[in-house]
């Protein structure tokens, strides 16, 4: 089995270490000098557009997919002519449109936060009087962790702010109350089969995800399976897929969908039968789909620009260590730690212990 | 961290699987031409007594250790002399000498089948008078997985055995009547921490392991780990070691150590919070122990020879894959099953859908 993965970065090199009981062999494309999936395999440095290695990865890739989403539609449709890629190139475009995105979740009847689309600052102030305060204008693709977005508070806020994020397609997202907000990891087979691991409880910090818990019989399980369903299958999707929601009231509200493996689903590795990347391989392979359910209580927990003492956090009972082999940059997701425990309380005790060791970079 | 390991299986190759974590980087000896393990790092391909291979496999290392034991005394000792190496090369001696292994259990009260030192055809007859027959005659090293050993049922077996086996130092084994095998993997750190998984109860067969199964709460687990810590102590062990066991009545007899990671303990790589691969490698780095309990009911099936069908086996709710990557020859082991399930009986039937799977041999 012969991989080839547009990216370079740790979904691949996640990606890579769940192919090794397939024995399979990866080759990643990635303009990087030394991106940290090169660990696993073959490293084709060029960039993402270059047409030789385009064709050097379908030389060496009996399948191929991504690990990230802001790839030109039209490379995405060149691979996708020569050999099987995965996810198709109609779930790429959408997800990283966060107006198609949006779009696709009204046609399906998934109910989502008030949005408009924004094309000037007229549109702006249009959408800011039907919408109200505060809200938050984010540019309609290439934005994530918090980047390419501004929170629009007051009125002093929203004069100039579409010139400010650079005057390119936005949408403005409303502000809605909810109680937490929850993630639901889905694959898709090549056959039309579809497992779901259990919801995930997402916790962020300064915009950027901090901590995943997997939350087996959460009451909107089968809401937010209803709802990936409606959406891998209008997709005609194949691999994993992530869905964010808002949980408000008895229902969901759709955030956000991630086209490949996420990191809200990291916790998967050692905590379910099958993690998101085993299944995403076999899906894409055209393997029977492995079961996602839960073993035992556990979480993830991101490790964000500096890593802590790797010794102490080993030393507290049922913790596992993800190093990502990057190099330490503010902001930047370095590794994560996977926390297994034989009952709840034991859990929310060990993520309290790591949590304490995670340096903080507000400090 | 860099780790140079002596031997490149697949119990190297399961070993770097189980870096990845810790981002290290590895580098094989092994005088094949393509051994299975260099898939995951770099390979030094040398006689195991090669000076010149040694010293660059001690110049790309920080630590180093050994996938098996039939390593000359003498190749250890000079490895050992330049970096950190893992397990100490009395443990490995001892291991790969019968006899050794033996008196060692005889040294710490470990209690043992009957069992003679033959060092010729007339040795070899005085012994058989005193243990009987039928009784089982082994080279004293070299000897794995049914080679290099003769079955002695009747009187006529006996006349010549010895020159049959090649004349060499061998030991003559009595047999016992005994309920099951078992087999206690065990890790001791740099600072004499030990952790113990449950006890796994193996099946043979034709000689070579097919199943092994995690039984924690065996009512021989406490002793078991008794034994293992004596001879871990003994020997000021570092790293994974494994012990075979009978069950004979209310005790153990010690049938044989292996001073490396081992077949039977395959089945923690799902199945434990940590597998017996990452806590050699904490061992060996002098990092924290990671935890040995299972997690779900949990069994490890062996892939000898031919691989059977992969789909069919992945089919199977719980099953996890495990191709090594080597070529199919009939007698060898190529890969292995893990069967994780919720219950004991539900584990029952996936093993026995996966046995059904399963090539035999024998037609």
């Amino acid at each position: 089995m012969r991989i080839g993965i547009v990216g370079g970065g740790q979904l691949g090199r996640m990606l890579a270490e769940a192919g090794a009981g397939f024995d399979a062999r990866f080759t990643f494309l990635d303009p990087g000098e030394a991106p940290c999936a090169a660990l696993h395999g073959d490293h084709l440095r060029a960039a993402w557009d270059d047409a030789a290695a385009r064709e050097r990865l379908i030389a060496v890739s009996d399948v191929i997919t991504f690990e990230f989403e802001n790839i030109d539609a039209e490379v995405v449709a060149r691979l996708a002519d020569e050999r099987p890629a995965f996810p198709p190139a109609q779930a790429l475009a959408t997800a990283r449109d966060r107006w198609a995105e949006k779009t696709l979740f009204r046609d399906l009847d998934i109910p989502l936060p008030p949005v408009a689309a924004i094309d000037s600052q007229a549109d702006l102030d249009a959408a800011v009087g039907d919408i109200g305060l505060p809200a938050v204008l984010k540019t309609r693709t290439l934005g994530y962790d918090g980047k390419g977005q501004k929170m629009l508070r007051e009125a002093g806020d929203v004069a100039g702010a579409f010139a400010e994020l650079g005057g390119v397609p936005m949408v403005l997202e409303g502000f809605i109350d909810f109680d937490h907000e929850v993630s639901v990891i889905a694959v898709r087979g090549r056959d039309g089969e579809v497992r779901v691991w259990p919801l995930a409880r997402n916790e962020h910090r300064q915009g950027m995800l901090h901590c995943s818990v997997p939350q087996p019989g959460h009451p909107q399980q089968a809401r937010a399976e209803d709802y990936a369903r409606r959406v891998m299958e209008r997709l005609d999707y194949v691999g994993v897929m992530a869905f964010e929601f808002f949980v408000a009231g008895d229902g969901l509200l759709a955030n956000e969908i991630a086209p490949r493996v996420h990191n809200s689903g990291h916790w998967s590795i050692e905590g379910a039968v099958t993690s998101q990347f085993e299944n995403h391989l076999r899906a894409i392979a055209g393997l029977p789909l492995g079961d996602t359910a839960r073993l035992v209580p556990c979480a993830m927990l991101n490790v964000i620009g500096t890593l802590p003492e790797r010794d102490a956090v080993l030393a507290i009972p049922g913790t596992r260590w993800h190093d990502y082999g990057k190099a330490p940059r503010p902001g930047r997701k370095i590794g994560h730690v996977t926390v297994l425990a034989a009952d709840e309380a034991q859990l929310a005790e060990r993520i309290a212990a790591v949590e304490a060791l995670l340096v903080n970079e507000l400090g």
